[in-house]
């Protein structure tokens, strides 16, 4: 792990990416004219001297804009109309662990609202890693057979958390992973993620017309990405987490429905009634449908904010249609933009968009974590 | 249009490119040992230097194996597993038109076979050249309004069939578009094509529970792809028309179902009593997996074959995991292999593929047909 404190820089035209940061901010938002954009610019230089590896430190307002920039630059994301919306808290004085604790439940607080999610990202120092790749997880936990209850995607870091020394109250298939989190020149630190809907909301999954009260179905109310870094201007934060909220395939044709996930389709099509033994019938389809009309009937239900993958789809092209009159190209990425059920009915099927990486962006993390 | 009456070559290096093209032919299919390679290499190179543009003549067993490497390297092809069946008729001594529609006749009864559908390619010279898109497809008809009775990915090609002199019987939405068939030098002349099962079989699409009858809905047995050149060793077959059968979902969830072809999900939607107003009911989801379900039904039914997605998909692992075993990768198009349906359904979501295009191969034509 590096032990700097601050943000890398990633080359050495440190001073130029800087500056062609500030350009786009000054520029974007009309916040430095151009005097006190070349005051700003020394003022930089100056810093990025002195800390020899090119470290500059971004005002808030140039924090904040990086990251909603880095949203409308995720080329995976369809959920980038709302760019303009991104919360900050700004955690960079934060030195300790337990702090970066506190400030990580005042963000989940913060953004899970009452189900009226709040888009938010909270950025820290390089000072506090958080060992999570997402805050909001369910634990995997292995059986001597092999077998896994819960999310089979985390039962490693499941594995590495009870290492540390966690002591889940239960092991059923819904139970929180804690937080993993490390301040610099010390030891992972396990914190419990409190079981309360104020701070980690559950979602019981029902569906309007058939009974899927015996398959136990949940989820969370919200996604909170830890393991990529906030890039720009030569920088890299790598503790950076942020949250927009669901759309329903993540959840229903994603984490309950992967055969290495939940794998829960086998069970919805013989709760259906269907023919499991012959693909030509279609079961996997129906239950796939049935999963994810249940998961956005049951977020609408307990009035969790949710967006479905054609009325995400129609705000990807507003999105796109909104860039264009900036003259802005909106680059992306088709196979994640296409959703992952009934990709042919998403008008984004149909387009062709070029994947190109522009800065600010959210990288996915180059260390290895547990 | 090109007038002469060789396929052309792309490049300078001519005799390179034959020479490994049958350097591969010998190596795969042991038909020549080096004494033999050698011989046909000398004859190709004085046929080339003769004929100046570097064209040489296949024999027909080359011009076979060309035909089904091609198809094993179509990378946006799902059904490769079967490469090694296709047949070939050896069309290139054709010199009319109407020996072509014979041909072409012939080609369609050959594979139809009952619905027990033959993979099959008809290589002609570029003396003769096929307008069609792909030989069986419904006409699209445009009203004064600007609306369309049939396909309208056809309107354009209907407009000129009409234009040059094509009398339909009917102008309803499922009707035969002729062929349009021309020889050097001539005119393109029209072609009707034969409303006989044998030769153009239609399948009434049912459902098997809902009642799909007020639909009126239908689809061909056969897709025939006429608008591709067949590309090897320096040469470019421009009339190679070649079919497989149907995968459920090119029917089920684009033909009648994409919003710019027969946009039928809204109707279905309704037969099945479904809340159209509102995208979170799913409507267009449900309505388009029992579509799909109907369409593969219905092929079963008329004893036509069809492979439903699922099973292309393993098919597909299955041509991968046989390639690999020659010590070949299997290369293709991300986009395309995965089915229009469920998407994360299928194993070829989840993995990674390279997108690099080898030769022998099936390329877009490259002139502009009506
Ligand atoms: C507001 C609601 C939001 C919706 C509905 C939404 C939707 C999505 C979806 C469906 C994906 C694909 C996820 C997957 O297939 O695993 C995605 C990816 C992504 N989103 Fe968003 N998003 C939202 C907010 C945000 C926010 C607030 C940010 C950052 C500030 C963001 C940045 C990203 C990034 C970086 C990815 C790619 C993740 C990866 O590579 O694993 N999104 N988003
Ligand atoms: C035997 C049954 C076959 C099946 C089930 C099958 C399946 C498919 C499917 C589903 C597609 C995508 C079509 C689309 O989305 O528009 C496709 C594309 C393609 N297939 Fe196959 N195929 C079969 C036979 C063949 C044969 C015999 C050939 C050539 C000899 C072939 C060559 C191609 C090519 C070149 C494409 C790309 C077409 C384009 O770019 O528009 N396929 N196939």
């Amino acid at each position: 792990m590096n032990t700097s404190t601050a943000p890398q820089v990633k080359s050495t035209e440190a001073g130029e990416r800087a500056a062609a940061c500030i350009a786009q901010f000054a520029n974007e938002t009309g916040a430095y004219d151009e005097e006190a954009a070349s005051g700003r610019l020394k003022a930089i230089a100056a810093e990025q001297e002195a800390a020899a590896d090119g470290t500059w430190t971004p005002s808030t307002e140039e924090l904040h804009w990086a990251a909603k920039v880095a949203w409308r630059n995720s080329n995976r994301c369809i959920g980038r109309l709302h760019w303009r919306s991104l919360h900050l808290f700004d955690r960079r004085d934060i030195r300790t662990a337990g702090d970066a604790y506190e400030a990580l439940i005042a963000h989940l607080r913060f953004a899970t609202n009452g189900g009226r999610i709040r888009s938010t990202i909270s950025v820290f120092s390089d000072r506090i890693r958080i060992l999570n790749p997402q805050l909001i997880r369910f634990a995997g936990f292995r059986h001597a057979d092999g077998s896994i209850t819960g999310d089979p995607m985390l039962a490693d870091f499941t594995d590495f958390a009870l290492r540390l020394g966690w002591e889940p109250a239960r092991r059923g298939p819904f139970e929180f992973l804690p937080l993993i989190l490390q301040a610099e020149g010390e030891a992972p630190r396990v914190f419990e993620l409190p079981d309360d809907p104020d701070v980690a909301l559950r979602v019981p999954i029902r569906h309007p017309e058939l009974d899927f009260e015996p398959l136990g179905l949940q989820w969370h109310a919200l996604p909170v990405i830890s393991n990529m870094d906030l890039a720009f201007g030569g920088l890299r934060f790598r503790t950076a987490p942020f949250n927009g909220y669901y759309m329903g395939t993540e959840i229903g044709a994603r984490n309950l429905s992967d055969v290495n996930r939940y794998n829960k389709l086998p069970e919805i099509a013989r709760l259906m009634g269907l023919d499991t033994r012959r693909d030509r019938s279609l079961w996997r389809d129906r239950a796939l449908v049935e999963l994810n009309l249940a998961v956005l009937h049951s977020f609408e239900q307990a009035g969790v904010k949710m967006v479905d993958h054609h009325t995400a789809s129609e705000q990807y092209l507003q999105f796109e249609a909104l860039e264009a009159r900036q003259e802005r190209e909106t680059t992306g990425d088709w196979a994640w933009l296409v959703p992952p059920v009934s990709g042919s009915v998403s008008p984004l099927f149909h387009k062709e968009v070029r994947n190109v990486i522009k800065t600010p962006n959210y990288l996915m993390r180059d260390e290895a974590y547990p």
